[in-house]
């Protein structure tokens, strides 16, 4: 990576890092200063923690475990090494993901309050589901060593595809909850007469807006992809799917009409121009 | 473009405008059925303006508009043509986003609701301004015929993460919109109760939701990009910026690596897997 390149990158990186936790932050603060605290006893205090959980897992880990492969310091890290990395972030955030939806089945049932009711529930479930759908196809598919090549190659960019779309429904759907949140929980004063509450809280879903555009500004530069590695296109956990998972470059995987000469001298290329040698510096495992 | 690839693209083209026709559909059955229907007197009737025209021109209208480019009956077109239709699209969206807004704000003013409180508010009028100025610097430099070619090239793939980032968040904020409005509509029965417009203004979301994921998906294919004019690098409405309209290819654009001469090749092989012919079927005026 050009050192332009990798000062750009680490600029965002940082930036995305740092809204990042401040909107864990910004939730814990709204949880614990504005609202009643957390607890698991079928109270407030147990809702609580679906926005903590929410916002710590399904957008926070989650977020991060989009980028994981494009941090230009692990690129000397085996591919496995980094997929099992992304998918051990993933996992994370799906259990935080279903602690926090028990614990708004709890708060409800305790209270009878009807569940499932809301457009953010429909929402919210339909993408946890699909969520971890997408886990378990994706460690089928390219973690485990079974799939062969030809699926590898074929589901990545609906890989690619459907994790940025769940990424993007989860924030959706977080700003939805915040929403309901607010016009439920601020009655006196009212939402609309500006309470100091109201104004920090619409400042976190900016936050969480902000962090979202960021992570997708990252996981969709073709120059801030991880390498190919050339020569180990017939490795189960090395080669060819390796050139396909950044979001924007399925170009290679789509393009029946470039020979493989094309893609190594690209693999070549890029490292060339990241600036890393040619000896084995990465392992392909 | 193979036939197996066109049949794919038409059969999710459809897709795309059947659920779009029908979130525009359900937000009319919305209004006029379970509301209280459409006026411009400051009441109920004036608001109701906000979401028809929202879904109709910021969903719908821009969820074409940004996909106008990849109608493959469009590619023997000029670029300029394909241009002005997608500006023109984007222009009438901003429009309807523009009545829309001064619906909502005269309704507040009739009624002495405060302006401007809720996060729907302040992510709503972020997006409209952001749209506008996305819409402004794409005429500026893409459009008009001044901008010299690296600003375009410089410009491409920001205009193209801006548009899709700016039509996502619009999606997040009519979800957000429709949560509030439903909370503040259902009192009797409540929303919670389970009343046919809950569950059917819900559907309404989910419909959005589901345009949403095909414009998406329709706009991120590399291979339904409209093939790169060949030999016309350097025509101010031809070439260069033509390769990187698409979301997803930005990786022509950002190899700096590559040589004219592979953009030429690839150009070449575009068009003979699109089985378009080399004798000037499309202008690049």
């Amino acid at each position: 990576m050009a050192m332009d390149g990798y000062r750009g990158f680490l600029g965002l990186l940082v930036a995305a890092l740092l809204v990042g936790f401040l909107s864990v932050l910004f939730t814990l603060i709204w949880v614990l200063h504005y609202r009643e605290g957390l607890g698991w006893d079928g109270s407030g205090l147990e809702f609580n923690w679906h926005p903590v959980l929410m916002v710590t897992g399904f957008v926070f880990i989650q977020g991060i475990a989009i980028i994981v492969y494009r941090l230009p310091w692990t690129w000397k890290c085996s591919k496995l090494l980094m997929k099992s990395i992304h998918a051990g972030l993933h996992a994370t955030a799906t259990l935080l993901a279903i602690i926090a939806v028990v614990a708004v089945f709890d708060y409800h049932s305790a209270r009878a309050i009807p569940h499932m009711y809301s457009l953010h529930s429909w929402i919210g479930l339909t993408v946890v589901i699909l969520y971890v759908l997408q886990l378990l196809l994706g460690v089928l598919i390219f973690l485990l060593p079974w799939a062969p090549l030809s699926v590898r190659a074929a589901a990545m960019p609906i890989h690619v595809y459907s994790g940025l779309l769940l990424f993007g429904t989860v924030i959706a759907t977080v700003l939805m909850g915040v929403t309901e949140k607010l016009f439920f929980a601020l009655k006196n004063p009212a939402y609309h007469s500006f309470p100091p509450e109201g104004v920090f809280t619409n400042t976190l879903g900016l936050l969480i807006l902000v962090f979202g555009a960021l992570i997708f500004w990252i996981a969709t530069r073709p120059q801030w992809k991880r390498p190919k590695e050339a020569g180990s296109i017939l490795q189960p956990n090395g080669g060819a799917a390796d050139g396909m998972e950044g979001p924007m470059a399925v170009s290679v995987s789509s393009s029946a009409d470039r020979s493989d000469a094309e893609l190594n001298s690209d693999a070549a290329a890029r490292k060339r121009t990241f600036g890393l040698d040619e000896t084995g510096q990465r392992s392909t495992m």
